[in-house]
């Protein structure tokens, strides 16, 4: 502990990364991340603010192939395992979000708080179980300290281009190293 | 006010709180603080960052048998008393997860925003009367410097576990005192 | 450059506002703030955070004669360009308010976070080009450095006083300079 203290304090070469934990946990996890998303519309996909938090902008659950994760949770045949995939695929999406905005995913101090809005049906009440796919992914990759965040999940009767699930997320990050 | 300050950086003992203005005040307003709830999925139900900016995770009308205010706020009775009174349980609730974390609620420097979801009929627009029912509340409890704070109210056809009111909030710490 | 941060620190008196350049700007876009709006209900429009950090509470969509934007997008003839129009509109409420609350648009350091929230029908899916009515003014009033931000937009059934579209900021504040 002391040690890795003392070498990223000083040894650490901007141009060559030290830390790949979580690029590492990735493909342990056969985890495979999307391209980086872009806006879909006039504004940023992240901001960033003082005290090194990053405001990640609503994200959508598009797939590797580009196509999106459509239609309301509760209908057709849309239940909480289609919307926790759905939500898993938002998390990834910010996931590749943030490795393109930071270089390295280590560079992420800590998962603050996540926000998840899920197209439901008027009857569907378990938004809370969809947005674990989103939850469980970042656990899983940052690991319990790091990944384990404060949540608001909510249902609602429609979103952007007809996605089941926006997620949008805050993210404390590790002070820059030189 | 010095001397109370001085007193304040010498003499606290983290095992014997100085500070019980705010749970005095509860017993002035004869308000009970639920038991503190857990999160319901995946999620913790705060996360520190940080500036001593504490995120609350959206928290739910438990009352103190641990059942749920539930329902749409304008249909079957439900009238904007009935949301209020679920507002201002949700606002018990994150109080009573304040006084968890914190161990003393007076370490709370202000409430910075709240966010409040409620579960309407399509045809009501009063969700900011609603959402009165944690504001007023918070007011009460912390005085108007420390409890007065931003807020979004804003209406929605659902909500987990079928809850009238969510409500998430920022809330800004005092510096620690060793 | 130099010049101006060595103005900046030494000789401005509070009374006297030295940067104009955003107000300047609103006056060649010929956009006109409306009254600073009050909050609808018991909470502040604004909370200040640490680290320069202002929390804006929702707006919205106030027009200069007092009167709102109502009604959902998607029906009676409310199309994309009534709710850009409405966003818009919100977001010079939201000048409005940054006006009053710092004196001087000019304190604004950056545009941090913009969540946007528009009464929609269930089949209207174009939140995000309705939200760009917001984020075009913050951008040509700002500055693409300053105005740039991250942004969520979702759909919801049903708003405050029959509202077309909420927005809420988060704004990063300059130093205060004495």
């Amino acid at each position: 502990m002391l040690t890795s203290s003392i070498f990223r304090s000083t040894f650490r070469p901007s141009s060559q990364r030290c830390w790949i934990h979580v690029e590492k946990r990735l493909e342990e996890l056969q985890l495979v991340l999307p391209p980086a998303p872009g806006p879909k519309a006039n504004y940023n996909i992240v901001c960033h603010a003082s005290g090194g938090m990053l405001y990640v902008s609503g994200h959508l659950p598009v797939k590797l192939d580009g196509t999106l994760f459509t239609g309301r949770i509760g209908a057709d045949g849309r239940d909480v395992s289609y919307g926790y995939e759905a939500a898993q695929q938002a998390g990834l999406n910010i996931l590749s979000t943030l490795k393109a905005q930071l270089g390295d995913l280590d560079r992420v101090e800590h998962i603050v708080k996540i926000f998840g809005i899920v197209q439901s049906t008027d009857d569907f009440k378990e938004q809370h179980k969809v947005m674990d796919g989103c939850s469980d992914l970042m656990m899983e990759v940052f690991g319990k300290t790091a990944g384990y965040h404060a949540r608001s999940a909510i249902g609602t009767s429609t979103l952007p281009l007809d996605i089941s699930v926006e997620v949008e997320a805050v993210v404390q990050l590790k002070p820059f190293v030189k």
